[in-house]
């Protein structure tokens, strides 16, 4: 029995009391426990503040770089050990363990290389200068670090990607980390972090790590500071709600999940349909469903509704779900016993206006574990008969592996209403090959997505499938998925950035901001 | 008396009941009234966000910008007649009147420009593209029209200025526009947007106008669409606690007045000091100190005081107040007597940690207004001993013709500790020759504000003074302003724009996209 500590004020510290236990969901064997009773958030921020944030800055965007690339190497030089983590910690099979920490040791090498890209500045020039009235004069706008800390609350879904693709744009731009990761998952974040702060890659007091609850943390933040939160839009709402964040400005960021369409278009040619299929039935069945851009509402025209059910079908049917210890395991459990009961529920809620393609309500019985353990549940593949009558698919998201066919006419105006009637997401997907549909979709999905992913022949074999984050693009949606923006490279500085327009004397400006 | 309709729905429309009035500063007389009582806000702002808002996103940038550029023109036709409205509702005298009216006109024009660049496009690319794995995948950014209404919700001391900037930004972005201006001073809001709409410049639903209270306006917003606030800090809270806003996730931009500060540098040039002085007595009584950007802090070297003191009592003491309506007055009354009232007891505040440099907190007599009436406040240079214990200076704004003389040791560390003790602001100046005391204090100021403006001899004849805001520059700061951000050329207009990532075939989304 492990007991996980935190990593605040720059040491390694424990609570008492109220303990939390981390439980292998497969098994139900508990694996650790955690407590943050009584340890002093306020002075761990201030510590962060006073000793991490003057020495990120000090640093040039070249060596908060090189940091990153050293913690990326750090963790991957542990893979193997930390994928044992993930599988027994998350219910992860060994894919999507993999799918996890490369996430996060690409997330930081990314971030890395912009490092180097950006070179040996400590502040950043943003656009072009104006020139004001008058001859010399000029403005120019400034990106310089936050003297705040910035505090990431983490989902329980990527204990890895999770806490290291915030990390690195906060330590980028300059701004020192405090991270919480989910508890129930913690483990795999605990270790991932213990290994870079082992290997004493960071300065003092630029990163900070607490497990368990987040306790009076919020009540200690500024204006100064940023709060960056990946989760359930509840929870979302609270903090977002929290006195003190409201009345001290603080900078929030939400990245909440959302009901993520995919959106077959009539006369695709073959290899879009299959990218498809391919892709809905991963983003089902991938991290058992539980990741916040999965494919929930499967748009696909009348005319292909029998062709991609039955193949959809087909591909989930030989997904073994069980341990995910075990090798021939495709899916393993969702996370906890409450997320089961979430999702058994959920689907209970989304049946009354569907019908169910594939599996049942009954939970499947799971290889390699005793009978009655885990929180195993079961693939659904539901289908709607009128797509926007069935209201629940479109207000309720089942965070397992349950996705929901709704047929339409072949119209783009009435696949793009299908679609909106998520109200904001972080992703959609549009599959087709008549160049006038596409543009139509995407000009007119724009507004409601953070993202959209385009497949058409010409890529379907090598399209990177619309659950996977890439860290040159932005993460985050409007609306349902929490308004929040993420990623995308240099934009990803900017929720840890003030953009400051420096007027005068052009020439000597310039010297001044060092765009000269 | 004139009664104040709202222009809603595409009519003009009178609510009925509790009735505001509007009235002369200097003489109390009554103007106007108007009362938004029984106005169908949901219905207004259904018909801007399903009118308004299609028709605006079926414009290109250059159409949209010829729409500013027609709505510039139309008030520019009408200015004698403007300021005299604005003199008599605003407390302004002609002076500033014109820097409301101008600063209206010319933002408009600035965006109509920004307009003719963008050109033929309905949406904007943002950036270049990012090469992902595969050889043909590629991502942009695309730039968006929100699908809601803007609200404005504008502060009683630009009337015209303080809608035009706003909508300027949203208009040219493509969201339809709901303004309320503040109704203490609406006369020239109303008779301004009024000009536009006789004009009938825009489409139907893309501008409307809320005259007196906001009544359940907010109740009505969902995430589709954003409020933009200038005003106090208080009312921003209360805004930011809504619980629509909260629960709907609508985007809120909050500009709140700040404590700023103008900040001398030792052995500065006589050019330097003068401009100095200059702009800090300008910026103490342009429009009575009624300026969210004005200065409140005065930071001077202690072997510069006696100097900076005398040359501001200097210039202070030739400033005549009265009924601005007269030529010779050159400082009017403050807005409403609710203001005159927090002046006078926040000098009060002021006065128990400081002394008077200049004024008395007796009221003076103004000239050409009948004994007793209107909202004339005194002139008051206040200068503390310790810049620092003097709490009050840096936590409490005097919205009038205030400013207190802060001395320091002449070291830029010191300077720079007295300025962030005001906890964020919208601007700073710092005059001075000495490059690299500059250099240290803009680079160590930056996070704590949204503008900063630099003056050395070579630009102080010509220098544009830090309390005027300028279109091509962001407006706007962190913590006590409010964290908002405004105007800054094309950055305005990211408040009313969705960022999305679009993946795929290279070639092909870059046609879908428009970049091609």
């Amino acid at each position: 029995m492990r007991d996980l500590a935190s990593y605040l004020g720059g040491a390694w510290v424990s609570g008492a009391g109220s303990v939390a236990e981390l439980v292998n969901p497969a098994t139900e064997e508990v694996l650790a426990r955690t407590s943050s009773a009584g340890l002093d958030l306020g002075q761990a921020v201030a510590y962060a503040r006073e000793t991490g944030g003057p020495a990120l800055r000090a640093l040039t965007f070249r060596e908060r770089g090189e940091l990153l690339e050293k913690m990326s190497r750090a963790i991957f030089a542990e893979r193997d050990a930390l994928i044992e983590i993930a599988i027994a910690n998350g219910g992860n099979t060994r894919s999507d363990a993999k799918f996890d920490l490369d996430g996060a040791t690409a997330t930081l090498m990314s971030y890395a290389t912009l490092g180097k890209k950006l070179g040996d500045r400590r502040l950043l020039v943003d656009g072009e200068p104006a020139d004001l009235a008058g001859s010399r004069l000029q403005g120019w706008h400034l990106l310089s670090p936050r003297h705040g800390v910035a505090v990431h609350i983490g989902a329980f879904n990527f204990p890895a990607w999770g806490w290291a693709e915030k990390a690195a744009c906060a330590l980028l731009a300059g701004m020192p980390v405090l991270t919480k990761p989910a508890t129930a998952t913690a483990l795999l974040a605990h270790r991932t972090a213990e290994i870079c702060v082992n290997a004493e890659i960071l300065p003092p007091g630029a990163f900070s790590l607490l497990c368990g609850s987040a306790g009076d943390l919020l009540e200690h933040l500024c204006w100064k500071d940023v709060v960056a939160f990946t989760g359930g839009s509840s929870t979302g709402l609270s903090i977002r709600k929290t006195e003190r964040l409201l009345a001290q400005g603080v900078r929030v960021n939400v990245e909440a999940d959302s009901l993520n369409s995919a959106l077959l278009l009539p006369d695709a040619e073959d290899a879009s349909v299959q990218a498809f299929v391919r892709d809905v039935a991963r983003d089902m069945t991938q991290k058992t469903g539980q990741k916040c851009t999965a494919i929930r509402r499967v748009v696909v025209p009348k005319s292909s509704l029998d062709r991609v059910r039955d193949a959809l079908c087909e591909q989930l049917a030989t997904i073994k779900i069980g341990n995910p210890a075990l090798d021939e395991v495709r899916m393993g459990p969702v996370a906890t016993a409450s997320q089961k009961r979430d999702v058994l529920a959920g689907l209970d809620e989304l049946r009354a206006q569907t019908k169910v393609a594939f599996g049942s309500s009954a939970s499947p019985a799971p290889i390699g574990v005793a009978a009655g353990k885990g929180y195993f549940v079961p693939i659904a593949l539901l289908e709607a008969d009128d797509a926007l009558a069935a209201t629940a698919v479109h207000e309720h998201e089942v965070f397992g592996p349950v996705a929901t066919l709704l047929p339409y006419d072949g119209s783009p105006g009435q696949a793009l209403e299908i679609v909106r009637a998520g109200q904001g997401g972080l992703v959609a997907s549009v599959y087709g090959d008549d160049r006038h549909a596409l543009a139509e979709v995407v000009q007119g999905a724009a507004a409601w997505h953070g993202r959209l992913v385009v497949v058409d022949a010409k890529v379907a074999d090598k399209s990177i499938a619309p659950g996977t984050v890439l860290p040159d693009l932005i993460h985050g949606g409007p609306g349902r998925a929490g308004g929040g923006e993420e990623l995308g490279g240099l934009r990803g500085m900017a929720l840890y950035q003030q953009r400051t327009a420096v007027q005068g004397n052009g020439p000597l400006v310039a010297k001044i901001v060092g765009a000269t």
